[in-house]
């Protein structure tokens, strides 16, 4: 079966999340891009989803019918439906939570350059991202990214351990994508702390499986997605 | 056999959503409470976790040895083991979902006190507490709520439809309870609106199965975790 997976277009957003895990499973998906900034309720419409259950906000994957969304909701179900994470309890629970980790410190890096709010443009914001933002390169971004880091210091080349990677995995490779485009002087600065990190970023962009997608127009770069390159707002 | 509850003391925090899934499926636990503020690395240390897969951050669950972190990620644990989920696949992806979004919300609730930096105290960011309260308020708050308040428009008494409640609905009855200690005047506006939520909270404060922890010491009231009642940041 094919599924139809619903996002903004123009950014990789959250959605990436999704591709990353259906094109290195090399799971068959139709593209249903919307216009950024479109009302809610028209992107409801116009998605036909079942009008009962509209989910709260995109990416949407579209499964025989189920509409699912929330990023980490998504990558459990087809993390089971195609096996991109551990089939017994613990290995699954135990993907799922860095997953929800993942998405915690994604949420930071958007609101770094939002703090105030999500309505009002950055530059309404400044100086309190630049407020925010320093805490976020000092404090943040170290304890997040030093918690993967030994967590595969003692499990290996993935983080659920094992001889394959999870969908977590991937999300992380785009995590530190993102990072390195956002805050490229502190990633630089935090290198040496983040052997493992990186290593696992250069065997997901080494991956067979993703090198037709990585190479391809598809892939869409940063922009003013959750992931923003702001000068003032990096450093060392 | 019984679970571990490991979780800050003195405030209700992310652990209340486990907390109130626990008590009201009758599930024993023993509660595993550290003083807030304690490093996380001796937090760590002191539960004796696995060393080699310490949690990023608490609450945490520890179950047969495992260890389970994240709060949306225990209870869909706790979902599938006590039956606090529906049991067809469509039906624990659309709970666990609704829980994502009420974790989104709950983020954003606190972040109104700390828009700047989780390291900071609330007084060193009121300024910009004040221009995110404002926005929190007028947009965040009625487009969450009102989400779930179609959801149960159309689903009926609790979220996931049917007779009877699930984890989520729990969590939102904790959500309603946090938001009208933290912004009584804006919940207070919003009431016309929210009716189906209003009354789900109704009914889960009325749960048997709840009574006895809701009336018990137990329950931590609200002071300065998530939800927060600074009047200058509440409004019409």
């Amino acid at each position: 079966m094919s599924y139809d997976l619903w996002y903004w277009t123009g950014i990789p957003g959250r959605g990436e999340f999704v591709r990353l895990a259906l094109e290195a499973a090399n799971i068959p998906y139709l593209e249903k891009t919307r216009r950024a900034h479109d009302k809610d309720q028209a992107l409801v419409d116009d998605m036909a989803l079942p009008r009962d259950d509209p989910p709260f906000a995109p990416p949407y994957l579209v499964a025989d019918g189920v509409t699912i969304a929330q990023t980490a909701n998504i990558l459990l179900f087809l993390g089971d439906q195609h096996g991109l994470a551990p089939r017994d309890a613990a290995g699954r629970l135990w993907v799922h939570q860095l997953q929800l980790t993942i998405a915690d410190l994604v949420s930071e890096a958007h609101d770094v350059h939002h703090p105030v709010g999500v309505g009002l443009y950055y530059e309404d914001q400044r100086p309190e991202a630049l407020r925010r933002a320093a805490e976020f390169r000092q404090e943040r971004m170290p304890k997040f990214l030093g918690y993967f880091e030994r967590v595969l210091k003692r499990r290996g080349r993935w983080l659920a351990g094992g001889k394959h990677w999870t969908y977590a995995d991937l999300s992380l490779f785009h995590v530190v994508e993102g990072l390195r485009f956002a805050f490229p002087r502190r990633m630089t600065a935090l290198t040496p702390q983040l052997r493992h990190v990186l290593a696992l970023h250069e065997d997901v962009q080494a991956l067979p499986e993703l090198a037709a997608y990585l190479g391809s127009q598809r892939r869409l770069p940063f922009s003013d997605g959750i992931f923003r390159h702001y000068p003032e707002l990096d450093g060392d």
